[in-house]
């Protein structure tokens, strides 16, 4: 027997239709790559939106085309996600970041049909146009007055498209789940892979991110997204934003902290979210100004883990509480978020911030599970690692034109990290599973003693990977960038790091670098490291 | 085409499963209709539930089969709800307070097979038992030494059947819109009529509850559901306290403020929500006894209007912060909720009190529009009232057992209330459509007539309907019940009243009662007011 409640599917056109409504004054604030800023509102949002889709529709754009953004964060690709997927066809945001040779596999493998592109990346276009062998169209997102000249073919400019358009317009409904959005990895462990995420899932994902135990977006809150629109479903902060009717901020191509900074006091941030890369820089920055963070309350940090010196700072130096969050593109990206539970809650705040260090715990909606090789849950008792893996309605089922499941015996999905949960149900990455190294057939976890060796003073940062050892299969090899003018021998990171890690763990030895090879979502990239490491011959006992 | 995101289906039994999994000590309270308490936790819900589940099967309870509660608020009613759920079985919580011959219909109307009933109620079924015609098996909701002598064939001991179960147990996996719950209108217009809520409707009801700007329930939060879980799905609380790790605490039988009041002290209360009968009591409990509200935050009003004084009482006197909200059986309930947004934020104090009088801005996810006779839609202006109409994926589509859809052009549902939206998107019920007094053509709100006239000091109570007028069809008659001791006229009523309303608006004639008719949720029947006056002939001018 069927309930007999509604049937009113899940789309993300919903969002803007509510904030429209509700929310029309609601300010969306965005700084422009041609220079300047823009202000509009929800209502001008929806509107605009609405014209988008009209005008991706008169250029013969259908339900299911791949519509791709090379774009920063801006009023503008708000429109084209809204607009895009709101009409039935797939939001395609491409990171600007990847190597020219990833662009084009991305562009080609998504088949997206039209490309839609900030002027900032218009030359880096113009050199892979030849090789881009599905897209029909190119629309350069700026006014008439800033179009570029340029040698992509028939190139439209986005405002004069929008200016043709009555704006007069009922979003569609269709099945939800019908593909909305298409994002693909960020590319530290090999090629990015797609993810093809649905109206349903972004929508279940939104709810939830409002939840006061994860993002907790209100209508008061307003939000600077720092995370781009291109990186990880942009955390679905623009659909979260937009369900709240929380004033949205966007930096377009200004990640300075001079500038987030300004934007947070000028327009009142009070929670934001982006990698911990983006808040190192920015506290250097307060600190070197001696500013403070205006009416910030709280910020989310992940992506790769928030050191604890970070949050420390932000909590007690600033008065920010600090979200540490764990997710991933194939995840949507929300998987946990380290907020208090009643468990911690009686906790010293030397023991609350042990806590906070870790990832978090899961969030309702991902369910998630510690296993061995075999596929066997393993205890959750703060000490046993294993494949973290998960399942939910927003966690991916195949990559985008696999017809094979990514998924494992009931429907688990590994993760390709690995982890820890503790007693309290935080959940600790300890690792990646490629990046584990195993000698002797044990595993020593390469995230524990970076962070143990870069808390060095003459250590800016550090990668540990495995090299191949004729009796261990591998040992670790640490790489160091040192401070600038300082230097540190392999006998004093050892002396340094015996009493922090096991001793079988030490590195077999130390090699300096002047810089460590990172990827498009400025995560160290191991990949690379063992690439050029890979000859490397360990000195033997 | 489709997303490739997991099929992971929305049930209620994951929220259980959530909780027992990263919450598995929060606890869970409850006070027992046969005298004592009881305290457990997540771990222990989940176990129970578990085995309630299992002991209905045994008992040849099945997919679909409806599995009817006459409980207050226990732990033993939260088993049920998850274990007769959670096993695809539909628990239809029963109002006991309803009349002998509305429950008979009713529970012959759902066709329940199982009729599980704390001893409270077991004297009433007795006397209706034999009325009864689909009813198999009677379950009453104590251990063995609490067992009634009773005349209820077959009757079975809830706490034994648990004890005979082992509780390993997976909960089964269906399709998302299959039956979960049953709830019965209160019958304040007429009879009451059955809503059929899905694990879908649910669910997602229970991810928007968790939203900061509605009930913004978090694992911190220790909440105390004084709304009755057979009163239109108790809020969804029992979903949402479970899906965020909120202890949860039930005051079983127990509905006086004294009681209530120890339960908001001892346990640590945060948030709590029920109808203004009870928070009127409440009220008058603390200034008698000068005692305050503990570590309460929020409290949420619904059910019907919360009087001005109850807001500014709670807020001023004892800084809890008042969410009046409304909502019906038909939605889940939550249907708007008056959180702060930014349109009002910037208001006087004095002004968002007025804000606050009204019945909140439409959640995510309920659609709302104004309507007039004819479906035209009404501009949202703080003055136009019409037919309340909403929209949503918890909002009803037809009514148990009715295969004609309950529902307008466009999938409206008329709520059957009068409302206005102001111009900062806040909704305001002015009346319900079939208690609108229609003089000449126009309308008066009996309710904004009811509220002016409770605010003269000599009045109790105060109900207003419309009588028949043979110029102007309809015009409206004030019913009071004066302050023990006191009295008024008519003209004294005329002349108070006099610069509240418009001259049109003053009632015709005052008559004085000693008690108000009032339905089973404790609304004032103006069913049973307008059949007690049918008869009543206006003195003509
Ligand atoms: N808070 C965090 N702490 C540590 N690592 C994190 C955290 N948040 C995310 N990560 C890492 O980021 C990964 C997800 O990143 P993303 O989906 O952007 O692509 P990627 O995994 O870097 O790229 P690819 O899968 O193409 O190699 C997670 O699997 C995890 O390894
Ligand atoms: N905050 C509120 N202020 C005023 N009225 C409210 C409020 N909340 C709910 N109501 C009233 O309660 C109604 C919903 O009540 P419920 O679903 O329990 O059954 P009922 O409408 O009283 O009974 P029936 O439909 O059987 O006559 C709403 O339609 C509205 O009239
Ligand atoms: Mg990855
Ligand atoms: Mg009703």
């Amino acid at each position: 027997m069927f309930g007999q409640m509604q049937n009113w599917p899940l789309l993300v056109s919903k969002f803007l239709d509510h904030a429209a409504i509700n929310h029309p004054s609601r300010e969306v604030f965005s700084m422009l790559p041609e220079g300047g800023e823009f202000r509009y509102n929800y209502a001008g949002l929806s509107d605009r939106s609405k014209k988008c889709a009209q005008a991706l529709g008169r250029l013969g754009v259908t339900l299911g085309d791949r519509v791709a953004t090379l774009a920063w964060n801006t009023h503008r690709h708000m429109e084209i996600w809204y607009g895009a997927s709101g009409m039935g066809a797939v939001t395609h945001t491409v990171n600007p970041r990847l190597f020219p040779e990833q662009l084009v596999y991305i562009l080609n493998h998504a088949e997206d049909k039209v490309l839609m592109l900030d002027i900032t990346f218009v030359p880096l276009i113009e050199k892979i146009a030849e090789h881009l062998t599905t897209v029909k169209q190119y629309i350069i997102l700026v006014g008439r007055d800033h179009m570029p000249d340029t040698s992509l073919p028939n190139a439209l400019c986005y405002e004069e498209l929008l200016a043709a358009e009555g704006g007069t317009y009922e979003w569609p409904v269709f099945d939800e789940n019908t593909a909305c959005s298409l994002c693909y990895t960020s590319g530290t462990t090999g090629n990015p892979k797609g993810v093809l995420y649905s109206h349903r899932s972004n929508f279940l994902h939104t709810l939830l991110a409002l939840s006061g135990d994860t993002l907790g977006i209100t209508a008061l809150s307003v939000i600077l997204p720092v995370v781009p629109m291109f990186h990880a479903n942009a955390w679905g902060i623009p659909y979260s934003a937009t369900a709240a009717g929380a004033k949205l901020v966007l930096n377009g191509p200004h990640h300075d902290p001079e500038t987030l900074h300004m934007l947070m006091i000028r327009e009142g941030i009070t929670t934001t979210a982006a990698v911990p890369t983006i808040w190192m820089g920015m506290l250097k920055y307060l600190t070197a100004t001696g500013k403070d963070c205006g009416k910030m309350e709280t910020v989310t940090i992940g992506g790769s883990a928030a050191p604890r010196s970070m949050i420390a700072a932000f909590q007690e130096r600033y008065g920010v509480r600090v979200n540490h969050a764990w997710g991933m593109t194939e995840t949507s990206p929300l998987g946990s978020l380290g907020s208090e539970n009643a468990a911690v809650q009686g906790l010293t705040p030397e023991q609350k911030l042990d806590v906070q260090c870790k990832q978090g715990r899961s969030v309702m909606g991902v369910e998630m599970s510690i296993q061995d090789e075999e596929g066997n849950k393993l205890p959750r008792d703060g000490k046993t690692s294993g494949r973290l893996m998960v399942r939910g309605p927003w966690v991916i089922d195949s990559y985008f034109k696999s017809e094979t499941s990514a998924l494992e015996a009931d429907n688990w999905f590994d993760t390709g990290d690995v982890a820890l949960i503790d007693e309290y149900g935080y959940m600790q990455i300890t690792d990646r599973s490629k990046d584990v190294i195993k000698s002797g057939g044990e595993w020593i976890s390469s995230i524990d003693l970076e962070n143990a060796a870069v808390a060095h003073p003459n250590v800016l940062e550090a990668a540990v990977i495995g090299v191949f050892h004729p009796k261990w299969d591998e040992r670790p090899l640490l790489i160091i960038v040192p401070e600038a003018g300082k230097s540190v021998t392999h006998e004093e990171m050892t002396e340094f790091l015996s009493d922090k890690v096991a001793k079988w763990w030490l590195p077999d030895a130390t090699v300096l670098v002047t810089e460590l090879p990172h990827t498009a979502t400025g995560k160290i990239s191991k990949l690379t490291l063992r690439e050029q490491f890979k000859d490397y011959k360990l000195p033997l006992a």
